[in-house]
Order: structure tokens, then sequence, then C-alpha cells
């Protein structure tokens, strides 16, 4: 696939043997290469239309389920996350890949407007139409906890290609085989629809991702991961002569609130169901629970209690790669050194030769909450906070950082507690969840999966139906003949819900 | 208004005289009090809600107006722009305050989505309910060359405040008194609704630009200058914690192209329409066509013939400050040394101590254009580029930089050359115009000013109806309890236009 430069390491988690693959690290002129396909792609991926780019979200879904035995296999060996999660995250991927098929025929995706031209108090204005166009080549950071659903295959590319972009993935080194089985299932999708290559390729290696993110063809980079690679990607981009749009998401610890009338209500429930949500897929999930507060009093003890239950019965859990593993073991101990104690799942075997680890609890009371613990731990760690009142829990509240989900368990009646906190986590978060858990991100219109910094992309969300609008920009037509215009803005009968002097139009028969 | 520490100047740009203002820089912690204000006035402005937001917009306007005399002299002694033209911006400018009540009141720019649970090929999906909210407090960087319309009482904040955002500007040294009296009359409009003053404030002073950029209650920053300006502010931003949105609109050349088939068609219309274009408002509009390509044919010498009768009869033009005259005065001479040939305009009077300048175009074959003619001058000066043919057009095409707007005036019949040029020119631009100039940019739903870089809000606009999603961000509602949820999403007759389980629904009666 690539000239053969540096041979790349495969690791198993569950021993933490390294194997060498046939993959090595994409060499700079290959890099350049790609992106400058890219780039001659774009128009033809735009002239595809809707319904071209419809199809290949489909023969791509197709395609990556007819392989889905051997890319469960090849996933599950590079991240240890199970085939039943596996199978259950391709369905998702593919799901997602056929949910942008029906956005962008829908259509309204567009903002397609026509103002004609007529006065207003300003004075007589031009006959004017806009609607959203592909912002050009995206570059894809995979990330290393979903291998399909985040990663080659994932949103961002379904969402990419969708709007009109051709996408160039750097792969994630956790699951390089992975990444290569799904981008063989892209590229000859593209080919089977008759596109050129240049609408989709992988790239391998870090430095391969830098100069992805530096080359002139590339619009707009999308990333999932950590403070340290964004930082890193975020300063090779303000290198560009034309700065790009980066949206990250690079972790959230998800406040998690259960108040005096839930703890009251269902500590066993409770305590159970957050052990559950916080070690799902050994921790790694985005938004994972990771700070949960807990109400000093007998209900709240028992929640405590539960935790403690419910962690006492969890095996040791296999982490993706050896840097989480020993980020990971390296918390518990600092984290108790600063006063805080710790509830402990199963250890693993002493024979573990991998990233095994048991799952934890740190539990602190309120007042000696440190900032280091309101950081985010990926794996199955989490924080419990003990507020013995409402003083103390206001307190905690105004120290939280933004996360993308931000949950509440309230009381099975009016709950003050509940609703006063959930204003303060609207401001501090993209999702507000009530009594439930926030490590689902259902695949829907109204998803929000980012928020207030540290998701850099405020203003959008990686995952939903409008996931959509970070690769597309608008433009505009003014006084321009009909037939120079986009066929969703010429007059007669709307082909799609649009805005026409002032009022949204829906198509007959919507 | 603020502790006198440094008295400003304002400077009359007929004269070239400074005298001392009432107004002193805005100390450090000064700025720190008004940002922390705008912080805690946020909640309050979200509490009014659309037709309390409404009502304010339209307050500013009536107050902008009552004082319309006074501040249209101040603003013409500041910006010598000349009375009619101020008039006739403060007449935009009160029309975009009342635009954007009419667009919260309708309600769609909230992207009220509702999900109830279900089921979908992932799984079973909650109730998920999202719409937009607003960001936060927004700085707001008043730009020179609109005193009203891009300044204090401008799009940024008329945009802002609609949303929901408290409002911070940073005032353009260039019209000081002029920011202060617009502000005046914003402020009293708050306090007359009843509202803290923290909704809205006004610093001076390049320092506090900064202070203001950094302040941990700013939540985004709304910016049209130059790109020094733009850099400084970049670079205080990314020295945040939690980095915020940056808006920018730092220059553009706009290149506008005249076919063969135009010139031959009108070619006494096009040079002087171009000539009124280039030089409106000093030729001091971000969307001066500043790049006109005219064919090497008779019809384009009659264009040039054109043009050369238009700029002799052009009167010398008194630009905006010191800065922009300097750099103008020092742009011909650069140019002619390039080789270029120079038309101009009449000579400022003799006598002249002021900004005044001379317009004028300089005229390069394409074949000896150089990058340096391909960046933006400020002020009543284009560079007219002629190409022999279709390959010396295209070339020309491949070097554009982003633009704002870009223009093709075309034949009467078909034209082929436009219809490939418009494809290009929607590749390199926010906005395409035909047979018209980009110098009036009109408030309506469809405007797009913005556009690929060196505009950064490459996904959004700064002028007309959907300005207003930069300071917005979406908010997803997990399971939530009926009155915890924003009325726009609650079940029931749909109150504002609204996605209900992937359909669009607009309201009864709409």
């Amino acid at each position: 696939m690539t000239a053969a430069t540096e041979t790349l390491l495969s690791v198993d988690p569950r021993t933490g043997t390294a194997e060498p693959t046939e993959l090595a690290a994409t060499p700079r002129e290959v890099v350049a290469r790609l992106g400058a396909a890219a780039g001659a792609a774009h128009p033809v991926l735009i002239a595809e239309g809707r319904p071209g780019r419809a199809a290949l979200l489909t023969e791509i879904a197709d395609r990556l389920e007819a392989r889905g035995a051997q890319i469960v296999a090849a996933a599950d060996r590079e991240t240890a996350l199970g085939t039943g999660r596996l199978r259950g995250e391709l369905i998702r991927t593919c799901y997602q890949l056929r949910m942008f098929a029906e956005v962008i025929t829908e259509g309204s995706y567009l903002e397609a407007v026509i103002d004609h031209a007529g006065e207003n108090p300003v004075g007589t204005t031009p006959d004017l139409r806009s609607l959203l166009v592909p912002i050009g080549p995206v570059a894809v950071f995979g990330a290393s906890n979903f291998p399909l659903a985040f990663s080659v295959p994932g949103g961002d590319t379904a969402a990419a290609l969708a709007a009109g972009c051709p996408v160039v993935v750097k792969a994630h080194s956790s699951h390089l085989r992975t990444s290569a089985l799904c981008a063989e299932a892209i590229s000859e999708a593209v080919a089977a629809r008759g596109l050129p290559a240049g609408v989709f390729a992988v790239v391998y290696g870090q430095q391969a991702g830098i100069d992805l993110v530096t080359h002139p063809a590339i619009t707009a980079v999308g990333f999932t991961g950590g403070h340290g690679g964004a930082a890193a990607l975020r300063a090779a981009i303000a290198t560009r002569p034309d700065p790009i749009p980066f949206y990250g998401e690079l972790g959230s610890v998800n406040p998690l609130i259960i108040t005096p009338a839930a703890a009251a209500d269902r500590p066993r429930t409770l305590g159970a169901g957050l052990v559950e949500s916080a070690t799902l897929g050994g921790g790694q999930f985005c938004t994972k629970p990771g700070l949960v507060l807990v109400p000093g009093s007998s209900g709240g003890d028992a929640v405590l209690a539960a935790i403690g239950t419910a962690l006492g019965a969890r095996d040791a859990q296999v982490l993706l790669n050896e840097g989480i593993a020993r980020t990971y073991r390296d918390r518990a101990p600092r984290s108790a050194a600063a006063g805080a104690t710790t509830i402990t799942g199963r250890a693993p075997d002493e024979a573990e030769t991998g990233f095994a680890v048991a799952a934890q609890a740190i539990v602190v009371d309120a007042p000696d909450l440190s900032d280091e613990l309101l950081e985010e731990c990926f794996g199955p760690l989490f924080v419990v906070v003990r507020y013995r009142d409402d003083a103390e829990l206001q307190t905690v509240l105004t120290r939280l950082p933004g996360s993308l989900a931000a949950t509440i368990h309230g009381g099975p009646a009016a709950d003050p507690v509940r609703d006063a906190a959930a204003t303060v986590l609207g401001q501090r978060s993209g999702r507000v969840l009530f009594d439930s858990y926030p490590t689902g991100v259902a695949v829907v219109w109204a998803q929000q999966h980012g928020g207030p910094w540290p998701a850099t992309d405020t203003q959008f969300t990686s995952v939903g139906a409008t996931a959509i609008r970070r690769f597309l920009r608008p433009l505009a037509f003014q006084s321009a003949p009909e037939p120079l215009l986009p066929e969703e803005l010429r007059d007669g009968p709307a082909p799609v819900p649009r805005r026409v002097d002032g009022r949204l139009v829906l198509p007959a028969g919507y």
C-alpha cells in the first residue's frame, strides 16, 4: 500500500506482544501525493451529486458488512474490546454511513436559501441565493477506543464523504490492521462506484499525521484523542498560511450527580448502574462518567456500598494500549497520596502480561477534591465526591470543567436539587442527561457530542446527523443566471426543504 | 466612563489634526470587571427569552435613531465618510437590529430537534432533544470602515445580543467618540429594558482588546480588520486554557472578471461601474473589487479607456486614518517599480493636510502579475490584469487567494468563459456575483459574507440573518422531565419550526 520505509507493529493488548505488520509509516512524498489526489477528487465527488454520494455510502456499508467477520476478528485482536462489542460497533458504523445517505437525500442539511430581488429599508436587494457546499478534503484522525465507529470508516469519514469531501484518514497506531482492512473495503467501494481513488485514502505513522494537516489541499481536520496529540496538530495547523478548522474532542470528565432524593430512593440500582457505565469497554468511552457526586447521607452511603459490591465483582479489564495502561496504573497511587481512599475491582491474574488493570473508584470528601481529580483518567476508574450539603455540591459544580455529557439522577418526585443542578450542567456540557447514563451516544438528529472546551467544536457535534455541518461552508450566488445555479436553488417546486424570501418551505409530499 | 489613565485622541481625517477626547484607555482591572459583569448578565439575558431580547434590539434601534443626527455628525468628523453615506449606514445598522429581532421571533435559528425514544438498527434510542443556546459573552472588535454597521452597534453586536450573549465591544481607535455615543444609546436601552448593565459594555485601547479576549468569561470573538491585529488577538487567545472561537475577516482581493464577450458588449458601462464600486467609501470596503481581469481584446482596451475616463474624473478621497493613508501612498510607487503602469485620479489639493489620496488603477499584463499585487490594498486602488487568452485567464484564476466575493461580468448570451470561471470562483470565495458589483452586501437570509481564508469564519457569515449561528452552540437534553425542557422542545404544537423524529415540522399558521 505504501513504500515500506519503517515496518509498523501490531500489539495484542491481552499479551502485550508486538508483531511486525505488512504496513509502514507513510513517507512524506506519499502523503503529499495522496493529499493532491484528494484535492483532484473533490470536484468529482461534488459532480457525483447527492444521489451518487448516497450510493457510495451505502456501498461502503455493504462492503464493510461483507467482510465483517474478518474486521471484527482483527479489531478484537488489536483492541481486546471483545467480539460482541465489536460486532455491535460494526452495526453502528454501517448505520452511520446509511444514515448520512438519508440525510443528504432529504437535503435540508444544505440550508438552501432563496431571496428574490426586492426592497428593504436599506434599499434594493439583489437576487441572492445560498446553500452549503463541501469545504474540501478532510483529514480524519482515528480514535483508539472505537476502532470502527470513530476510526477509518467512522462518523467523521461518513459525514465528510456525505458532504462531498474526500477523506484522508490517519490510522490510529493501536489498530493498524483493522484500519487497513476497513480502508480496503472503502477503497473498493470507491472504485466500484467508478470514482477516483483520491476520494479516500489512509496514512500511517505520527509524522504522516503532521504532514497531512499541513498539506495545502486539506481544508479541515476531525480528531478524537488526547490533549498532547491535539496540541501537536494544532501547532502544525497554525504554521499553515491558511489555518484550517480543527474539530477536536480531547477528553471529558462527564460529571454525574446523584441527588439526596435519588440516593434515598434507589441506592443499589444507582451503584450497580454507575459501575456498569464507568467500566463499559474498559472505561474507555469519551463519555464515561468520571466524576460522581454522591450525598453524604445514609442513602449516599448505600450508593457507595453498592459501588463497592459491583466493583468487587468486576473482573480485570484489558486496556487498549501500553500508554493508556501506564497512565492508568500511575493514577490510583497518586490519587491515594492526595488523601483519597480507593475501592478496587478484581486484580489481573498474576501471570497477566498484557494491559489488564483492576477497575477502581477513588472516594474523596468534597472539601478534599484536588484539581488533579477533576482531570479525565482514561480506563475503568471514576472519582466519587461526597458532598455533605447543598453548599458543598454548589462549590464542586462551579469547579467543573466543560464536558461532553453531564448527568443527574434525581428523586422520583419533585427534586429542587436536580432542577438547580440541571441549569449549571447545561452551561458546562453539550448534553444533559436525566436518570440515565452517558456512555450510550445515540446516532440521531438531536445528538450533541461536543460542548464547551475541551471539545474544540463547541458549535458542532461529532455524532449524529448534524455532524455533517462541520464539513460544509456557505456559498452565495448573486444575480446568477439560472443554469449556473445548483438545482436546489432554482425557482419552481422545492426539491429540498429551503427558505424562500424569509420563510421555510417544505417540498411537496415531504 | 473609565478611569482616565491615558487620554485618547480623536483625529479629523480631513485635516489630520488630533484633539484630546474625554475618553481613556480602559485599565486592565476595569476590563476584568466588565468581563465578569458580562458573565453575570448572561443568565439574565437568557431568562429574558426571545420576546425580551427582540424588544431590547428594537429599543436599541429606536434610541440610535433618536440621536441619529448627533451620531452621524460625530462619525463624519471622525471618518470623513460623508453624512449621506453615514445616514444610510445608520439606517442599515437599525435595520440589522430589527431584523435580528424578527429572526429570533421566527425561531428556526434555534434548530430545535425532538427525537422521541425509539429503536434503530443500533438498538434502543433514548428521548433526546436539542436546540442551540447562546455560547456566552462575546467580544466584538469594531471595524474602521463602517463606524456604525460593523462597529459598536453593528452586526456582530446585534447577532450576539439576539442570540442571548452579552457583548463587550473594543472600540476602533479611528472613531472613538462615535463609539462612545453609540455605546451610550445601547446602554440606555439596556437600562430601559430593566436589564443589568453587564449586558453591554465598550472598552478603549489596544491593550484592553488583548485583556478582553483573554478574559475567562469571554466565549467568542468577532473581528473585522487587518492581519496584524488578528494575529495578535489569535496569539492571545491561544494562551487561554480554553481557546475560544475567533471569527475574523481579514481582508480580501475580491476578483472581478470581465469576459471577452462582456468587454465587447458594454465596455463603457463596465469601466464606469467598476471605478464607482472600487472607489465607493474611499475604496475602504471589505468587498471592494481589488483585482480586475480584463481581456487583451479591443473590447478590453475600451474597458481600460473607460476606466481611465472615470478615474480621471474622480476627486481625491479622504481615507479613514493615517495608517491606511500611509500604506496606500506607499503602494503605487512599489507597484510601478514592479513594471506596472498606473492610471491616477485627481490629486489632492496641494494645501491638503489630511489623509486625502488620488484614486488609482495599476495595470499589468497577466504574465507580469506579482504576488504582491494579489494582496489587498485598502483604499481607492485596484489592479487591472490584462489576459491575452483563456490560458492566461486560467493561470491567474489558479493563483487567486480566497475572497469574500468574486464577480463575473459575462456576455449578453451564452458565455462559456463566464461559466467556467464561475466554478473556479465558487471554490475561492463566499459569494459569486454576476453582472453586478460586490460592494453592496445586502442584509438578507441568503447573504454569505465570509469564505475561504483569509476569512477565518469559513463555516459562517458575518452579515445576514444566519450570522447569529456563530454565537450559538448545541445543547441536548436526554430523558429530561418536561418542566426542565425549554418550551421550544416540549411536546405539543410546535412553537417554532423544528425537526421531530427526523422530519421538519412548521408551526400551525406559519
